[in-house]
C-alpha cells in the first residue's frame, strides 16, 4: 500500500495477475437488521467476497468498502460493522485500503476485494471428463439457519451462526491450487446443484452426483433429517466445489488434517450430453431436486 | 484482462502502481430518477469515479459496476444505464471487467475503478508555499443545474447538463503530471473551497484565493450574476484543483489549446498559519464564503 485512505484514490503495488471481485449485502434482500449483530454483518460482507477470491485459488490482499446507511444509524453500529469486517480481513491477510460512506434509505455493505493467486488461478472452465467432483466442509446448514431466522425460531443456533458467519476457505483453496491437480472451481453460494450447473456449463461437461456422498453435518441431520434436499439446493454455504484429477484422492487426508476441513468426493465429471445426474446409493438416477435459490427473487 | 465477466473474480494484468477508487450514486441522495436519462446516470456514475483517478494524475483502465435496482425497474432503463456507463468508460480508455446486479429498494450505481499513473501519481499532500493554485474549466455551473432541477425550472439546460454530465479531465490531468511541475491535486466534488481545505490540510499549508480569478462561464453569469459564491461553494464540478511550480505558467497556453480546457490561476499557496483567505481584486481579505456542500446532509 503506497497510499491508503485519505486521498482521491488508493495507490497499491499489486502482484500480478490480480484478482478482483465486487459483491454486496443489502438489508431486506440478503439480511435483516435483527438477524445478527453488526459485527457479524461486517464479517459476512468480507467473507462472501473472500469466498469468490478463494474460488479462484486466491489470496485476498486489499479491500475497499462501500457502506451506505440511513442517517439515523447509530455510530456504534457502524463501528461494530467495521470491526467485524476488519476481523475477517485480518484472518485472511487482507487490509482495508479505501472506501466510501454515504447516506441511503437502506443499509448495505458493498465490498471490492483484490487478491492474487500464488499457485496459479483456478477458473470454472477446467473441469474435464474423468475428474472427480469434490466439495469442502458440509452443505445445507446455512439454509437451515436462514429458515430459522425467517421463522423467528430460536432453535438451531449453530445453523443460524453458520448463515451469519460463512467459512473462510482461502488457505484451503490455495493448498488445493498448489497440488496442481485441481480442474474447475467455484464457490457454493447459490446452492450446490445450481453452482455445479455453472461449473459444468463453463467447462462444457456434465456431472454425476452421488447424493449419499453429499456432506451433511450432525446438526443438519438433527434439524432436517437425512434428506440432502437443502444441502443440494439451499445456498449460502460458501464452500468450495471443484473437480480434480483422481490423483488428488491420495492427498485428501493430509489436506483435511492441516486445514481442519472435510473434503468430500461427491461424484464425477462426465460428458456434457449426460447433463447433471443425481444418483442413489445403488446407482439409480433420481429426479432433479430443487436447483438452488436466486438472490434476486 | 485475462478473465473478465463470468467467473468468481476477474483476473487482470495491471500496471504498477495501481490506483483504485470506489464511489456510488444513490437515488434520492445524489440524483432523482426524473432528473436525467438512464444513459446520463450511467455516464455520471463512471465520470465521478474517473474524476478521482484523474485527480491522481491517472489513467482509468478497468471498471466494476455494482448495480442495485428495485425489481420493477424496466430492463430497458438498466440497458441504457449500462450504455451510458460504457460510453464514458470508452472515452477514458477503460473496460468493464465485472460487477454485480442485485435487487434493492432504491436504485443505485456503485463503481470500482482501477487505473495507473503513466507519469507518476499526484497526491493531495504536495502543495508547497510559493506554488500557484490552479483550477481547470469553470466552476459553479453544476450547482446551478442542481438548483434548477430541484426547483423543476426548465430554464438553464446547459447548467442541468453540466450537473448530469461531468467533464472527463483524465487526459489533461496526465498532461499536467507529465510536466513534472504539479504539486498537490484534488478533484472539485464538494465545492472549491471545501476541497481546497482538504488539499491544504493534507499538505500542511494555507492558501490565498483571488475571488475575481475564479473561473465562471457566461451561462453562470447570465443565470446567477458575477458573484463567485456558488463557484466557490457549490460542488459537483468535477474539475481539477491543484498547485504547481510557477514555471507551469509558461506551459498553460499549449495545454489549454491541446485539451480545449481553460486552466485558471486562482491564487497561491501560503504558510499554514494564514489559513485559507479570500482576496478581493484590490487584495483585501473577504469573509469566508459558504465552505461547500456535504453529500451526507
Amino acid at each position: 500500500v503506497l497510499r491508503g485512505l485519505g486521498d482521491d484514490a488508493a495507490v497499491l503495488r499489486l502482484r500480478s495477475p490480480t484478482l478482483i471481485t465486487v459483491d454486496v449485502l443489502v438489508e431486506n434482500v440478503h439480511f435483516r437488521r435483527g438477524w445478527g449483530t453488526a459485527r457479524q454483518l461486517g464479517y459476512k460482507a468480507f467473507a462472501v467476497n473472500a469466498s469468490d477470491i478463494a474460488a479462484m485459488g486466491g489470496q485476498a490482499t486489499h479491500a475497499l468498502i462501500d457502506l451506505r446507511a440511513p442517517a439515523a444509524t447509530p455510530v456504534r453500529f457502524l463501528g461494530d460493522l467495521y470491526r467485524g469486517f476488519q476481523y475477517a480481513a485480518r484472518r485472511e491477510g487482507a487490509v482495508l485500503v479505501g472506501g466510501n460512506t454515504s447516506r441511503a434509505a437502506t443499509l448495505s455493505v458493498g465490498v471490492t476485494l483484490l487478491g492474487w493467486a500464488p499457485h496459479g488461478y483456478l477458473t470454472r472452465d477446467r473441469c474435464r471428463v474423468g475428474h472427480d467432483l469434490y466439495v469442502t466442509g458440509t452443505l445445507g446448514l446455512a439454509a437451515l439457519g436462514l429458515r430459522a431466522l425467517r421463522a423467528r425460531r430460536p432453535r438451531g443456533s449453530a445453523a443460524v451462526r453458520r448463515f451469519l458467519e460463512p467459512p473462510l476457505r482461502g488457505a484451503l483453496a490455495r493448498a488445493l491450487a498448489r497440488t496442481g491437480l485441481c480442474g474447475g472451481m467455484i464457490d457454493v453460494s447459490d446452492g450446490c446443484l445450481q453452482d455445479l450447473g455453472h461449473l459444468c456449463a463453463a467447462s462444457g461437461v456434465g456431472a454425476e452426483v452421488e447424493v449419499e456422498r453429499v456432506p451433511i453435518g450432525s446438526v443438519y441431520r438433527r434439524l432436517y433429517g437425512r434428506s440432502p434436499r437443502l444441502a443440494l439446493g439451499g445456498g449460502e454455504d460458501y464452500e468450495l466445489l471443484f473437480s480434480a484429477h483422481p490423483a488428488l484422492a491420495s492427498r485428501l487426508a493430509a489436506l483435511t488434517r492441516h486445514h481442519r476441513c472435510a473434503i468430500s468426493r461427491i461424484g464425477r465429471v462426465v460428458v456434457a450430453e449426460r447433463g447433471i445426474q443425481l444418483l442413489s446409493r445403488s446407482g439409480q438416477s433420481l429426479p432433479p431436486a430443487q436447483r438452488g435459490h436466486d438472490h434476486f427473487r
